[in-house]
């Protein structure tokens, strides 16, 4: 595997970014959250005037072996499924990449179905879904690397198109099992406080859920919080390479929009292997899925939005992004107090 | 004054809108808030396929007798020099707009001040200004009523042009101080309760801010919550307007999207006038402006964004548009799970 490397933020330019938010023709503090993300944008890209170049989102597909007990209300099957729907364009997150003209990347990590030949279908099959983490891990070592290392490379790939802000999203049933037991093992929280409804459990099948993967975790008795062994345990291969598209981004000093439940488990991982890269990360939104928001806590993040969304694709990280592309338009477009000859605060 | 008649809205499609966002390849309610929007859409333009034509945001600018003493730590002549900052193309309102593609139309409602002749501003001046409400009422009564009367007209004017989804801003320094004494005539609330920095003001100038407000409450001692009353006495001019404009756009069967504490202000008036224009209304944001979220409860709205804005000129209404946006184009554009083939849940 590739040795990350992510550089802290330059903080060169910091005073001079506030000083140009802070003259912009409103009170100080006026724009609230979009002026801290100017900020950050500004730092990232290590400049007074930033550009979001070919925004792009890769939606990782794969299937889960925990999701032949019971964990889902829907069946294996609608991965692959829904997976068809988004090379068809009929899926939610068809609909909000088009709006915001985002390039839309369909990645096979590993459904338990063979595609017919799509150019709109990258292809990196790992194997037709992970094992069942119930009785044993997810997957081997091997597969661990060489999923992290696709999704670097695809990530990659993107990144040499000109895209500098980029978004992950995922199709998976059984992923949020997945990213729960994720977050019990490297938030060092218990299961029961990391496990929702997912794509929509009643109660019965929330406890039963729970019952499950607190078996999980007790069969494996992970002893520490090594990303590696926890992805090797519980992850999953559209995880994994969000994992390694994550790492590679802000290695090359992209931006990352962060979704829901399933992506921010991917950063939890992301972040155990180096800490730097939570300051390219801008939090989209608060899924309602239950556990997300002491992600988002654990993670000291504030999300964008507040809408009660659970849909994953990675549909709340293009639901706001124009807030983004709102940053960085005051920062570049609003006229000074100076320029345009309006008095300052008495 | 037009007799204003706002329908309340026809449900005949309800629950056949409730089945095609029900139906949408995606969990049942998972895109939160997204789907209550698109039903309210659907049942505004009752149609199972609402569309968005030509949003249009209406800024109105105007002065308050009440910013001679006080009550913002900007000077009065910031109006008249944001309308030419409008103007020149240098404001948020400006990058905003222009970012989502809205009409803007800059009105003069009565700013204190000759404007050279421009061809985007429309002149609708009352008067060079409110009276200072602190000694007698802000307006007459014909003043009142002429103020609804011009925008309302301004307003049908734009829906003529093609546009079913309108925003009202407004610029005017000194006119939180109007929106709060409004907000605690007609929520019945202290006037404490209803009061906040405005621009900026420090602690002392809060507090100020408090006691000018609370002299001008008892003075007045409006015995009963007549929104034309309050008008007289609290009002502004291009607040006015802005309750014309909504009342004009709700009869017309038009969208309105509620940005902050003043136009949210201009709202719990018009709400007095016809209670049902609140079903046409999508509330954009909760303002940063003490006191906005208490007359959010009041209205009982869920406003779309938190991000702490306190700007004003319409800013929040359209940087929530894109949500908007979004509810309508899943509506029309997703599959369905039988369209797309893909099962449902078991």
């Amino acid at each position: 595997m590739h040795d990350f490397t992510i550089s802290a933020l330059s903080i060169e330019n910091k005073g001079a970014l506030l000083h140009k938010i802070n003259h912009k023709t409103k009170p100080q503090g006026a724009l609230g959250t979009l002026e801290l993300l100017a900020l950050q944008i500004g730092l990232v890209q290590n400049t007074l005037s930033p550009q979001l170049t070919r925004p792009c989102m890769l939606v990782f597909a794969a299937d889960h072996g925990i999701a032949s007990i019971g964990v889902s209300p829907y069946p294996q099957s609608v991965t692959a499924q829904m997976v068809r729907n988004f090379l068809n364009g009929g899926a939610a997150i068809n609909v909000f990449t088009k709006q915001h003209h985002f390039e839309l990347c369909v990645i096979d990590a590993g459904v338990n179905d063979r595609f017919e030949a799509n150019t709109n279908l990258i292809d990196a099959k790992i194997s037709l879904g992970t094992a069942n983490f119930l009785y044993e891990p997810a997957m081997t070592r091997v597969q661990c690397l060489e999923a992290i290392s696709r999704g670097a490379k695809i990530t990659m790939s993107e990144i040499n198109k000109g895209s500098n802000i980029l978004a992950f999203g995922e199709m998976g049933i059984g992923n949020t099992a997945s990213a729960s037991c994720l977050m019990s093992v490297l938030c060092k929280l218990p299961i029961e406080q990391c496990v929702g409804r997912g794509a929509g459990l009643d109660d019965e099948g929330l406890q039963r859920k729970i019952a499950i993967l607190k078996q999980a975790i007790n069969h494996h008795a992970l002893q520490d919080d090594d990303p590696f062994k926890a992805l090797i345990t519980f992850g999953g291969f559209e995880i994994n390479m969000i994992v390694g598209g994550m790492l590679m981004a802000a290695e090359r000093g992209v931006l990352i929009i962060i979704d829901g439940f399933i992506t921010t488990a991917a950063l939890l991982v992301a972040v155990k292997i180096q800490p730097n890269i939570i300051d390219y990360c801008i939090f989209a939104h608060c899924s309602d899925e239950s556990g997300h928001r002491l992600m988002l806590q654990y993670l000291n993040a504030e999300p964008l939005l507040n809408l009660g969304l659970r849909l994953g694709e990675g549909s709340g990280a293009v639901l706001a992004y124009p807030l983004i592309v709102s940053a960085v338009g005051f920062l570049n477009e609003m006229a000074s107090f100076e320029s345009a000859g309006v008095s300052e605060k008495t």
